[in-house]
């Protein structure tokens, strides 16, 4: 059971995990420092310690202790109750979900093991199924994302959000692909972040080798109107799409490692007027959708 | 040609075009008073001078009267020029992008004469084509979207970038549709808002009948996964898509007014794991890819 513990001070040492949630270098090396990283609303904490994660603290304002009692109740951590004054004055902005939560990172698995190991239900996804039947997962993954060295964690969130309601399997990041449980990813996934297995290659130039040794066909998209449009793409049993950074698309390198180059059909009208492409986001989502029919 | 005119009082009158960007409220009811929008950035101002909306003024730092030269040479209007500090102070934001115009908005055409009339190239339009010959549009709009009551200015605009890019023909709006030429729609659309022939419904109740009395199958887009999956749906010459409100969807009334409700399949494992639905810019990044294809 979670101890309520009333805080005024917003310099408390015990309220530092959630300091200047919007200073994204500060956050980064706190969180890789401590192991942790932020949940936001009701709904994503729960989700968040539904899957699994231990819970290091929480802090909201006293009206959130109601609609959140039996999560109280589950939890061993300390709840800090706060104004929201002080909320503001921590986080550095207006937190209008009115609860936070400090968990613990995980473990991430390494990019064979997501790649190969029969799926089981993701940690936390309900194993009971609707009609109290068992829900099994017993084949690895089919239909993957790649995604190469996105920056902005709003478009990781929105990826992983589309790629988890569509039925992608599971998602590889490059090394430096923006955190997927950084708070803005978590936030604007509204979860999907722990619902969608994921792993981080370790080798940039190496790692797609892994994906094809795994027996997936690599599609690259791209907005080269000369490349195969992805409705036509020959889908085997194993597909992975990979997806380029928000300014520069893939890199060179990555699209020579790829089978084959697809692409989104542009209207001609369009580029004509100026209308460069389609943002990552809308890009990820049709890809998704192509790749599942 | 632009008259240059430094100003370094953010209380100038002159500059009450750009007052408080952020501000919603204030700025619905300025921009209705006045009969102005707001671009934003180089490529953004470039794409709405281009379209032919008459510019009120112009408001940048001095480092842009450089790449902006050609363009302050073609518009007969005052440029003033500010520093950082004083644009910050006008408009309540650092603008990363240092450059802002005001222009004058242009009578938008009505329902009717959008879904009837034979498409010319859209104003600004490059007309003379890539190759040197002009490019005829003849045909009246085929597949259109209407959007339902959508509140967040960035998804009007994403919807727009989307549809502008995979070749939708027109967008048709409800009466209480967020603003396409609200300064973040602009932006986020990066000028598609000017690309796409659109108009606004006057009557909510009975406009779709409009759509229908001009050959357009109504398609309704819903989560509801018993409805038919936009993939197979019937597309007919004429297809107009509704797209609902970001939380509730479509009103029953539009539901009801549509020939088919048709719908994005989603993963079982995902409904299960709690991951709602898809967000609106990704469902409509889906739907406008089918209906092209």
């Amino acid at each position: 059971m979670a101890s309520l513990i009333p805080v005024s001070d917003p310099a408390d040492p015990r309220l530092a995990d959630y300091v200047r949630l919007r200073d994204v270098n500060l956050r980064k090396s706190l969180e890789a420092e401590h192991g942790l990283f932020v949940a936001e609303g009701e709904k994503v904490i729960r989700r968040a310690v539904g899957a699994g994660f231990p819970v290091r603290s929480l802090l909201m304002a006293r009206r959130w202790t109601g609609p959140l009692a039996d999560l109280l109740d589950s939890v061993d951590a300390p709840a800090y109750l706060v104004d929201d004054a002080t909320m503001e004055s921590i986080t550095g902005f207006q937190v209008h979900r009115g609860a936070l939560a400090s968990l613990e990172r995980l473990p991430l698995p390494s990019v064979d093991s997501v790649l190969t190991a029969a799926r089981r239900p993701a940690i936390g996804e309900d194993t009971a199924g609707h009609a109290g039947v068992p829900v099994a997962h017993t084949r690895p993954p089919q239909r993957v994302l790649v995604l190469e060295d996105l920056v902005d964690h709003a478009n990781v969130g929105s990826i992983y959000r589309c790629a988890a309601a569509l039925g992608i399997d599971a998602i590889i990041l490059s090394p430096r692909c923006a955190d997927p449980l950084y708070r803005r990813s978590v936030k604007v996934s509204m979860g999907a972040v722990f619902a969608i297995p994921y792993a981080r290659m370790t080798n940039w130039h190496d790692d797609l080798g892994r994906l094809r040794a795994a027996g997936f066909t690599l599609l690259a998209l791209t907005p080269d109107q000369t490349a195969t449009p992805i409705e036509k793409a020959s889908m085997g049993d194993r597909v992975a799409l990979m997806l380029g950074s928000e300014g520069d698309g893939l890199s060179s390198h990555w699209l020579d490692e790829a089978d084959e180059p697809v692409c989104i059909p542009m209207s001609g009208d369009a580029m004509s007027a100026g209308v460069d492409s389609l943002n990552v986001t809308a890009a990820a989502a049709i890809a998704c959708h192509t790749l599942m029919r």
